[in-house]
């Protein structure tokens, strides 16, 4: 029996050896760049997968959340960045982590390091996070004395340790080639190499980038010192439209059982809705779409399919826009694969994998 | 301490006493109207939550898996509608459960009843599901010979038995107010009642309907034999924009903490992404929003709060514009109130719920 006719429902299928490449070309370009590699675990959030991570050489991870921190940690993950904007409300659990692991926390207030000051008695390193364009969180250009005085807090500080500077190019998945991948790059580096160059004296701190469109696109990492992409593993059919990817480098699908066929309106229904692809959309093609699909096999799967969308979710439902020629080999009871719009999002949804060599995969479901 | 103080990350709140509002006055109405109430489960996925249907009256339910139907059927429920094609993949573990319990299908195709009399070997009640005008699944009026051949075909067989037609008006959703969804639920069950009367004899078998819009407006289900809601027990902002209940209907809410404050852009960063949320959005007062702001308190939440709502999500991170007013009373720390765009989503996203009165409510979350 086949890997296939072993799936009864909704699967996200991994092809590990695809991710493990997509890991060595990240981990060689860093070493090529002179840049540390600390790559963004959110997007996979399974301790087996960071295991693949540290076979390239690589001992330091950026992640999205405190519980997320404390999974890695748990495996023996030592140093870990949280890119997210400190959750007060969990300050007893940073402390405790910060005993155990390098901890390095996002501020952007004065007020947000006063009171880290106050309630964590370990050590913990500290990122000024920086807007450069994308509108979401961080400091910008104007704000250079609160900069300053966050830089000065930390030096006033006993356990609290400037690292440097922290940015999300995140605009960079509104862009649809390289050049303008490039331009939003180098716009961001100077950005915050003009903020660092502006600080007068002191610890400099480091410049830490790392969205996948660009870390996917870039050939060197120029100005900065630190890149933390995450999506790249796995990539998706956004970084594909992005330009950042081919649709070879897409490394999970999701196995879709059909469940009803509707060739008149060259449609089918497949069991893979909303609460296992996510309702991530994107235009393809001057279309909506939640995914693309393409045919299963043994060993992966094939290219996206011309013509062959999937044009709505609901619950559980996938409503399939298929071209005629594809209903020929389709029945329910068939097994269909959807490259999702964002990997991260259908990842989390699902929970777990399985790879085309049929081992589970597991990751954080919470503690 | 208060419930509020104890929330350290997004936590999805329910209002135990208006949820069995919700649910008493749509058992009521179905008694009204002298039709059977199967409400659907896959809106709040959760043992506990059942019971509270139990105690109205409740013995017969609808889901949207096989697996949740065993979820359901550990938990003492011997009457489930599976409303979701047959996965075919899924036969074993379709006639198990068909050995504990009395459980119905829904079949579009003499391939698929065929199958099904081949592989099943305990009695299953079998729906053919019609399409009335929402174009997901089902046959229609012009499939009237395919449905003669199914209800033959069940006639014919020893444990398929012919429940009837069920349908999901789930046009209804783009709707927007009573009028609206008054005319496509009397155009959908005139559609099932036609396609019942052209067939010359045998069982004339029953009519299901039930989407929340319509059941939530419509004062009595004329014409229709059973009612299937889901969502009515939650409500959310798209039932608001419907018209299909008031804000104060609305039972559960996600409470995010606040990390990031930019008064500059009228903006709040919170603890409450895509994962928890779900990317569901929709266009309220001309913007599109992924959910709106209330107030949090220990008895509850406000009203939505005026010009507050959720303007985008990526995974972990909610972005909120706020009314100025309310810039005053937050920061990284306070606690803020979301009402979900689609609380189904949000349910099977955060996969457990807490009563305002602070008792922990699990939900199915795999097995």
């Amino acid at each position: 029996m086949s890997l296939l006719d072993n799936i009864k429902r909704p699967t996200l299928l991994l092809d590990e050896r695809k991710c493990r490449e997509n890991i060595r070309q990240m981990a060689e370009k860093a070493r090529r760049s002179d840049v540390f590699f600390r790559p963004h675990f959110k997007s996979h959030q399974s301790v087996i997968i960071g295991e693949w991570f540290r076979e390239e050489g690589v001992n330091a991870i950026t992640v999205s959340s405190v519980e997320m921190a404390s999974y890695f940690a748990e495996a023996g993950w030592e140093d870990i960045t949280i890119a997210f904007p400190v959750n007060m409300r969990e300050l007893d659990e940073i402390d405790k982590l910060a005993e155990k692991i390098n901890l390095n926390l996002l501020v952007t207030s004065t007020d947000s390091l006063q009171l880290l000051t106050q309630k964590l008695s370990n050590r913990i390193g500290i990122f000024i996070e920086i807007d450069t364009g994308y509108g979401r969180s961080g400091l910008t250009q104007k704000d250079i004395i609160v900069i300053e005085k966050i830089i000065r807090g930390c030096r006033q500080s006993s356990n609290l340790h400037f690292m440097g500077f922290l940015s999300h190019f995140g605009e960079s998945y509104q862009a649809r080639n390289k050049e303008e991948i490039e331009q939003i790059y180098h716009h961001g580096v100077n950005d915050l190499q003009q903020i660092r160059d502006s600080l007068d004296k002191g610890p400099r701190g480091i410049l830490s980038v790392g969205d996948t469109p660009a870390c996917n696109f870039l050939e060197s990492f120029t100005g900065v010192d630190e890149i933390r992409p995450g999506n790249f593993i796995f990539n998706d059919v956004m970084q594909m439209e992005i330009g950042s990817c081919t649709s070879d480098q897409i490394t999970i699908c999701l196995a879709a059982p059909v469940v009803d066929i509707y060739p008149d309106r060259k449609e089918a229904i497949v069991y893979a809705g909303a609460i296992h692809l996510s309702k991530e959309k994107i235009n393809y093609n001057g279309q909506e779409v939640f995914g693309l699909v393409v045919n299963l096999e043994d060993e992966g799967w094939s290219e996206p399919v011309p013509g062959c969308i999937v044009l709505g979710l609901s619950q559980e439902h996938g409503i399939l826009r298929l071209d005629p020629a594809m209903f020929s080999s389709l029945q329910p009871g068939s097994l269909i694969g959807i490259l999702p719009v964002h990997a991260c999002l259908t990842a989390d949804a699902m929970k777990h994998y399985l790879t085309i060599q049929g081992k589970p995969v597991s990751m954080f479901t919470g503690f």
